[in-house]
């Protein structure tokens, strides 16, 4: 007998049903963020922006920890700044929002319009990234070897005028940090480059709960300009890949073009070796489709912004009182305790309305686990604890534990931090199960996609790393599959056999997959 | 003799030569901001941006102890939002950024235009202040009283198109927070206005150690549409007011025209009671100009992003390593202490560079403790220590004590504390200095202000609560003197005398003073 019949989903449709549907109900129902009434912009609601401020403390952290300082640029980039980097690249058109006026006043017939009188002489970008601003600055910050490494952060709102957007994962204007460094040489910046990017696979492993592969991208998916950009790729539960980091090693390349130098120990003028890295609110996106499920979000622990949330069934008796005096007892012995290296982040949940309502809204926020107590359990000196990632018995009833208040107490942290592994390692193994191998022609590449078209995961190929021509034939006929490739890992071992698109010897490792 | 012409201060302007120019020395020698390039945009520099961290860190704990929820609400307000509210203004004309083009492309000539095929069909705002996005959103969130009070609170950046700008205290684009919130009648938002008032109060005086004066604005200065403005208002050294934070309760006008109501406990549609509050990088301005003085910045220890630097006297000899150990053991120790409610920031400084130079950069920052530690001291056991808000001997010498590490170490966290009082208690006693009381007549008020050009003060006020033309007449003279009403303070008794505007019985105390 299949028990799945049995259970009721707190969402209306399945990842395997319509997995973009799904993504959008999880984002409506666990109350993330909404629609703005501004074309491709959202509004982050509470709970998504909680899980952005979990996500700018911890990486803010490791950020600082780099010794790497946070500074604040302007919005607005002038017009000419970026007229270096259209003399490069032939049909230069940028989806940019561009800014012309600085007035606004009545058209006479009860409307508004830009003033015309209020025309800027030169138009303002509102900033797509910094790098063109922040290389300026650090033009004038560096002079001497002494001043060298630069090493600058900023956390920013940034705009990109997508036509096709999606909450969290392509929205026209997002949240992101961007490192910006300057360094004296190749390997200080490459160095520095892979710091970045080992700091963001560390904390999307460790704090996100989130697998993913480092590595560099093929050249034809560098940043413009950069001299390689390395990345970190998350598998998507539709098996496609999302890149939820870079970190560019941009050669002397923008030091030349913003004048970027310093006096050297010698004495001499030397160019800076520069360097960029960022990720965004996107990364909000990965950790729903890697961890949500058909009854919404789940949030691991390290990033939840209430891990625990405690629901008195309150039933408008004189026994209230007592039952309220259990539970803020309660919350105060979680939230004096430690976990993940901070204090439990407990919640007591005293609102009005009913409490199967109350936990269905938590069961969908994703809240690690939730504490409902009722007048017995407070008598008993009893909680009912269920697990967010493990919610349904096989009967398809919610697995809620009774436990004796003590027992709980004692283990509560250690649960927490038991949530934040398991989901990490039911991810990593769904990720490990669909990374196919051996797949040897690009025929066979076209009918593995073809075949799973439901859930094809990515392939690992052995790869002669073709460049210009070669590279675009290559990129040509994977663009033909709606495939990509993602990137080189950092650690694989150096591949035997031959590269299906080029049929010349495989010299590194590649990963192909369909991505967002 | 005069003691005060042995110092050389650190900096080549004086406050009282010019104080002006001395604000802006100061933001550059202490190295919080510069010019961008970008019309009335400041870069904001680690040191001033390290401020603004702990500002937000600050303030941000109290407004979540609020109950109040961080949101993200849209950079760009659709021109429309607008519409309705220059309808009420006559000859409306606002000084904001305006958006009209998607796209920049190539002009054929090697330079960039935006392009005409991507001419925005409504052309966007970059957000003034969220009043109207915000108010959006909330008459889609609120539907019953249940719903109520909605406490939502935005960290953003904004921007005022000014005209004449100056670093923190008025520049095109700023970072602030703005508190929303909705309730269900007038005293639960007046309550909320107040709470909020009281917040910014007892921040700027605890963490800024910047005595303000918390009180109601006079008509003629409240937020537009607002039913009551209040503001915390401080006195710069200049004599100057500076409102650093208002908070406004603005009825049921917003809530009516974004269609903000709800269903009563009665069943039946009832209009929202708004406020909003806000504080801004202004704030930075405030303690420049509070605490500065002629050798740079004093930072309050609960801003200061390191409260405590370690200065090395390296010599580039072997006796380095055993000075490395001694001061690293130092930095550890006090890093391990607690001051103000958390660990306390130091900062051991091995950089390159002549301590002397170091010292002097620190002193600028204004860091309210520096250690400077020879080989000897690290031998003997001993610290030498400058207080930042106590610099200079008699003999025009900085003023270091010697101290017995151990000693030091037992009373660090005290000194702190001890320095966070001072420079409130002496910004306190500058401030009552120069309230002027017992000014009965406008011609007395005019006289008052001619004579102290260089040090006039605030001058408090028996008033009558004009309104209408009568308080257009008051504002009109007022202006004429280059003066204007702060607030009535909230706490004081009521005057007796009259009103010097209007000659009728006082009804409440005003202040009245130059301002920014």
């Amino acid at each position: 007998m299949n028990q799945q019949t049995k259970i009721r989903h707190a969402l209306t449709v399945t990842r395997e049903g319509d997995f973009a549907q799904w993504y959008q109900e999880v984002i409506a129902e666990a109350e993330m963020a909404e629609e703005s009434g501004v074309r491709g912009c959202m509004v982050i609601k509470p709970w998504g922006y909680g899980i952005w401020e979990r996500i700018q403390k911890l990486m803010d952290a490791r950020i600082k920890a780099a010794g790497v300082d946070n500074c604040y640029f302007p919005l607005f980039i002038p017009l000419s700044y970026f007229a270096k980097e259209a003399e490069h690249v032939e049909g230069f058109a940028k989806e940019m929002a561009v800014v012309t006026h600085h007035r606004l006043i009545g058209d006479g017939k009860g409307g508004l319009v830009p003033d015309p009188e209020a025309r800027l002489e030169e138009p303002l970008i509102v900033r797509p990234t910094s790098e063109t601003v922040i290389g300026a600055a650090m033009a004038r910050w560096v002079q001497s070897w002494r001043d060298l490494p630069l090493l600058t952060n900023q956390w920013a709102n940034v705009v990109r005028w997508e036509m096709r957007t999606r909450m969290f994962l392509r929205t026209s204007e997002f949240l992101w940090q961007e490192g910006h460094t300057a360094h004296a040489d190749r390997d200080d910046a490459m160095a520095e480059t892979l710091r970045a990017l080992e700091m963001y696979r560390a904390f999307a492993e460790d704090e996100l709960a989130m697998p993913v592969i480092a590595g560099e991208k093929p050249e034809n998916e560098r940043f413009p300009g950069a001299v390689a950009t390395y990345s970190i790729e998350a598998m998507m539960q539709d098996g496609k890949a999302l890149q939820a980091g870079t970190s560019h090693y941009l050669g002397t390349g923008f030091a030349e073009a913003a004048g970027i130098q310093y006096q050297n120990r010698e004495g001499q003028q030397a160019l800076c070796h520069t360097t960029s890295w960022g990720v965004s609110t996107r990364l909000i996106g990965g950790v729903i489709m890697t961890h949500g499920d058909d009854d919404g979000l789940r949030v691991p622990p390290a990033i939840a912004p209430h891990q625990i949330v405690i629901l008195p069934m309150l039933r408008d008796t004189d026994e209230d009182e007592a039952l309220l005096a259990y539970c803020e007892d309660l919350r105060r012995a979680l939230a004096g305790q430690q976990t993940l290296g901070e204090p439990v982040r407990v919640l007591l949940d005293k609102r009005p309305g009913k409490a199967t309502q109350k936990r269905w809204a938590w069961v969908k926020k994703g809240v690690p686990l939730i504490l409902e107590i009722g007048g017995r359990d407070a008598a008993g000196g009893q909680v009912s604890v269920l697990r967010r990632d493990r919610l349904w018995r096989e009967d398809g009833k919610p697995d809620f534990a009774g436990q004796a208040r003590d027992d709980f107490l004692a283990r509560a942290a250690a649960e927490l931090e038991d949530i934040q592994l398991s989901l990490h390692a039911e991810a990593k193994a769904r990720r490990d199960a669909n990374i196919h191998r051996g797949i040897g022609t690009l025929a066979e590449l076209a009918a593995f996609f073809d075949d799973k078209a439901c859930y094809p995961g990515w392939v690992e190929l052995g790869w002669s790393r073709p460049t210009g021509a070669a590279l675009e034939e290559v990129v040509k006929q994977l663009k033909a599959l709606k495939l990509t490739i993602r990137n080189t890992p950092m650690d694989a071992a150096k591949p035997t056999g031959t590269c299906p698109f080029t049929g010349e010897p495989a010299v590194e490792t590649i990963y192909v997959a369909r991505a967002y």
